[in-house]
């Protein structure tokens, strides 16, 4: 692709025998040029072929209507609906969304980030990657001045909104569900703890148990990832010990479905001998014949937060002062995986 | 954010008392510029808190090295799939991948293109929408010389590269296959035939019909579309005839699992009354206590192939000389939903 080739502001202005800067102004709507000679120098270009260039128009009105969305994954369904709800606030306003996705590597976070700035965005949405302990990258953005949110997976740094949800309340409630549904050895698959939502969420498991005067066991608390397979290895594990669970809080619903999995296999019945509770409701949880009972994270909700959080930010004229964080209250939605109240009396071991 | 207050090179030039098409040199790395000179001009940038536009930098350049992705919804196993292939094979060659999504929405696939191409991007990745009909906006991309490769979903534009799946063997061999099983009397659930991939897999189907001298019935064929509740219906609907089917052959797996769903409620024996197949191999197809047959589609190979055919693309000098059209053969996986030959003889209605 050779730029020689293409027509410039100065062929036209050749052509029509006036000034380049007049072409210039003409083809971007200057008031200050008459109609006449706009027609025609849009009709000249047109004829000759030539094609504005769309950065040096960006340049010019400092401002593209892009905004830039980084999460680990785009096939979660919890970050896609993320992304849907951002899009459906910001679509009426103009704004065009445009994705880039971390693969939970702090370095390719910041070549995303890097990326998309260099797109000279209007804003970046964000949830960090598992790995991301330093914020260079991070604090890049805000000295290019450039408007950051928040969501779900967020780092401390001064004066950045974020939105994401109670992940300790969320934690507390799954374990307080499955104490009312009779179980006392309840196992917790924790995600990585470097993470807050995971640090939360155990914290909140533990403190229900605390408050139901349940002892903590160490033994029952089983790091995984989001994979199914480190779902089947915790129940591996697990039921290497003297006192096995009798419920099991996954702070993923992978990890969930791969622990119902090996339940399954080992002849376990669900929700009689073992109750599961997973996390994030993601759509197969609820399409299983043993559907599982799962958190929502309202994830259409955050992303229409997040989206008015960012509104709000570029309309202050001093964006800086603005620090809004919001936290969004999870739901249980309980389904056959732990619950032990639909079953007839018959049914439970 | 006002510019304003931004630190311009005029301003480095000034403290520095050296001209500004120095500075500029000097911050561009140009070897003109002496090391001394640049690392004082370095310096002095970083200490009046100057910050490069990132944009007036790519200008110079002429390439972002960053390139896009415009799929109809990032939600789907075989989408996301595909951006990991592509991911895959253009991170070794330094190129970031944004994505968008058009939401099946052709006016939303033309803005989302358009942002695109503001941001000045190397090269368009895409999967047309059900309602891209009309193709102004792609051609778009050609007359700004950007490369295009289609994936998946294509439309026939002379010199478009595309990497796409045998979608009319695809649908030949999942007939073919309930036909072996024993069926005669094949539901096919399609989608909208505007688009190729669902045209090709409706022929295909018909073509194993015919080959092995089966009736084709258009009572057994409903348009359905991405949603497990359309599955649902079209069960509804096909139960209504006097003759009901003894397989279906659904063009996507959501209205396959809806189907399904829809079949256990009326009792109906799955794989011995009815076979199920679906397409496209999404994650829950294996994960469901009665897994899914399903056809898989080789995303990440698709992307990886489309990567690589942009590669060769920009490689080229005259580029818009290559037409690559690469065709990938379908895998049917096939579960319990449609396997009988798994199930004891007694089992068997």
């Amino acid at each position: 692709m050779k730029s020689k080739d293409k027509v410039t502001i100065y062929d036209i202005s050749k052509k029509l025998n006036i000034s380049a800067a007049t072409v210039s102004r003409a083809l971007n709507n200057n008031p200050k040029i008459s109609e006449k000679t706009r027609e025609l120098v849009v009709k000249t270009a047109r004829e000759m072929n030539y094609k504005q260039n769309r950065l040096a128009q960006a340049l010019k009105q400092g401002r593209t209507n892009n905004v830039g969305v980084i999460v680990p994954y785009i096939n979660r369904s919890f970050f896609s609906s993320v992304i849907r709800g951002i899009e459906e606030e910001l679509t009426p306003h103009g704004y065009h969304i445009i994705i880039g996705q971390s693969h939970e590597e702090v370095e390719i976070e910041a070549e995303q980030l890097n990326a998309l700035l260099n797109t000279q965005i209007d804003g970046i949405f964000m949830s960090v990657s598992k790995t991301t302990q330093k914020t260079d990258h991070i604090k890049k953005v805000l000295e290019e001045q450039t408007p950051l949110v928040f969501f779900d997976r967020k780092i401390d740094i001064p004066s950045v909104s974020s939105v994401v949800l109670d992940d300790y309340k969320a934690g507390y409630i799954a374990t307080e569900h499955l104490i009312k549904e009779g179980c006392s050895r309840i196992a917790h698959l924790s995600g990585d703890i470097n993470l807050e939502i995971y640090r939360n969420r155990f914290e909140g498991y533990k403190k229900a148990l605390k408050d139901y005067e349940i002892d903590f066991n160490p033994e029952y608390v089983i790091q995984v990832n989001s994979k199914i397979e480190s779902g089947m290895q915790a129940i591996d594990d697990l039921w290497k010990l003297e006192e096995k669970p009798d419920a099991i809080f996954s702070a993923g619903d992978y990890a969930a479905l791969g622990a119902m999995q090996e339940l399954r296999a080992r002849k376990i019945k669900i929700p009689q001998e073992v109750c599961v509770v997973g996390f994030s409701n993601e759509p197969f949880t609820k399409y299983m014949e043993l559907p599982i009972t799962s958190m929502d994270q309202t994830p259409l909700m955050m992303g229409k937060i997040a989206a008015q959080v960012f509104l709000e930010q570029v309309k202050e004229t001093n964006a800086y002062t603005v620090e809004k964080k919001v936290v969004l209250p999870p739901e249980l939605i309980i389904r056959d995986s732990s619950n032990r109240k639909l079953l007839k009396l018959s049914d439970v071991s």
